[in-house]
């Protein structure tokens, strides 16, 4: 029912996904009318899914903490629910981010070893792949521990969706050298450098100016750093290709100009257009919730359940909750070795 | 003798300053020998200028610490003991930010009612206004006390470099609700909101994606999150420019494009450029300071010597110190009004 396309959006894009996948099942949680108008539109969608009627729904104004009292009766309260019970293998919503979150930490709870959920978010680069970040919101504040769990579920993401091995890591920082930014930086740094075998490669700081290079494939950081990096990547996307069709609209050249040049135009706002990228993922918890953009079209809601749809096929969380154990094995020194130095 | 380019692109900015403002008058502080050299070349620019010798120059590698012990010695250090002893209005370099910042702030010490300085510049919007952004990396971690006066601060530098009579202020957060971000942030939205008669009009918080979008003159952080933001724009800003160039060399149609849109591209290249908004200041210091871009051409150099001649025109530290007195008169409770509530 989430977005600002409501339910017309959120179906249309569905039978986007399933008519690339037709092996798609699914469970759509909402006002049952609404859901069956939408579904006598979409044939093939109809016969590919269940439908859970919900009398209620979270809207963009409801605060997180009156969010998750009403669980048991909105679409975001069932379809989470849904996931908990291993009815669906992830849920997808469009609607309210902070709501959504919390309603998932409260019914998911987090992995063992997982002290806090973050956000996660893919996004273009120069490179040959494309750079996770996170956390983009999910958490103000973050200590040493949070960034080093964030770093090792991003690179477990990355290793999922982006097909990297051994995924180059950095933290968000505003110096590349290692005694740069808050304490809990440093000691992040130090935590990740200390470790002998982690599943990624840990490359140090990075700076936001160098995010989209293309020589990272994780970014990590605190979801508030996070969530400025991300909104000014976004603005000044938008910044730039406001001033060039204003520039290029401004004479009769350069707009002659512009439409021999619209392949090249075309290009830019594939790679740019957001809803090439939709599809942010709540990492961390018992089971896979992503968050589709509010304003995402069919195009992008079809990318946030493709974005699902890989996460439980590749198992995500078996891997995160593996690389977690190696990593708290690895960190905690053996029995014996206490006090045997002399 | 700071930046990529050294004495041949500070020199060659002073000379184009000089040609803009036949009314500056220039103390070049550094190797004497390399000066002179350099001078041959600017005859207009070496009839306006003295020279002052120092043996020594900071490095891009020396850290803050080491640099406040070469003061007496280093280009840098006499630079600003001559902004001390009022020997000149301002010192512009092109060098080591960090050892700028310490070297600075040690010697000048900060204006009454400052507790901290913090580093300011003015960034391109699609309004018709520029943007003044601070703190852009001067102070890693604030408290609501310092984003308040950063508020003052910034707002006296955009009524004075923008010719704005009352900036729209804002506090760069993850949302624009003012109980969202940290606790710092929410603490200075409330002192902010509470105070009777500011010379500023507050707007309460602004997310990264509407930075450049021409709604806010004066955009306030601590310099974390603000060198965070600084950093994804610029970074953005090339990824863009960067995207497209490629793109429209990608077939021939498009480079025939790109020929004839030439005119447009040259638009955004001048929006863009960050030449053209070179010179961060750094406001809250009894002296002023312009740091100019390490990889500033001379078009950028000038313009950070422009930025440091207005200030110094329109006298902003008066300005700052003027504010700052009557916000502190204006937050403290009369005297006789204490214990008179029977």
């Amino acid at each position: 029912m989430g977005g600002d396309g409501g339910a017309a959006t959120m179906l249309a894009g569905a039978a986007l996904a399933l008519a690339r996948s037709p092996d798609l099942r699914f469970l759509i949680v909402g006002d049952e009318a609404a859901i069956r108008a939408e579904l006598a539109r979409h044939k093939a969608l109809a016969a590919a899914s269940d439908i859970l009627h919900a009398p209620d729904t979270i809207t963009g104004d409801d605060k997180p903490s009156q969010a998750i009292r009403r669980a048991k009766t909105t679409s975001m309260g069932l379809a989470i629910q849904a996931v908990k019970e291993r009815e669906v293998g992830a849920a997808v919503s469009a609607g309210n981010t902070g709501a959504l979150m919390a309603m998932a930490k409260l019914a998911l709870r987090t992995l063992p070893g997982i002290d806090r959920p973050a956000l996660a978010a893919i996004m273009p680069t120069l490179g040959e792949t494309d750079v996770v970040m996170l956390d983009l919101g999910a958490n103000t504040e973050c200590d040493a521990n949070n960034l080093v769990q964030f770093a090792l579920m991003g690179a477990a993401y990355a290793r999922t969706a982006l097909d990297i091995d051994r995924p180059r890591t950095a933290l968000l920082n505003i110096g590349s050298e290692e005694l740069k930014g808050t304490d809990e930086l440093k000691e992040a740094v130090a935590k990740l450098r200390a470790h002998p075998s982690l599943p990624l490669e840990f490359v140090g700081n990075i700076e936001a100016d160098r995010i989209n290079r293309g020589t990272v494939d994780v970014v990590v950081s605190d979801g508030f750093s996070g969530n400025i990096a991300l909104k000014a990547v976004e603005g000044t996307a938008r910044f730039v290709t406001d001033l060039l069709r204003r520039s290029f609209s401004s004479s009769v050249r350069s707009k002659l100009g512009f439409l021999i040049s619209r392949p090249a135009m075309h290009l830019l706002r594939v790679h740019l257009d957001p809803n090439n990228h939709n599809g942010a993922v709540f990492l961390g918890l018992n089971g896979i919730v992503v968050k589709s953009h509010g304003s995402a079209d069919e195009k992008g809601v079809a990318n946030a359940i493709a974005v699902a749809a890989k996460l439980v096929r590749d198992d995500l969380n078996h891997l995160i909750a593996e690389d977690m154990a190696d990593y708290r094995a690895a960190s905690t020194p053996p029995a014996a070795s206490i006090g045997s130095a002399a």
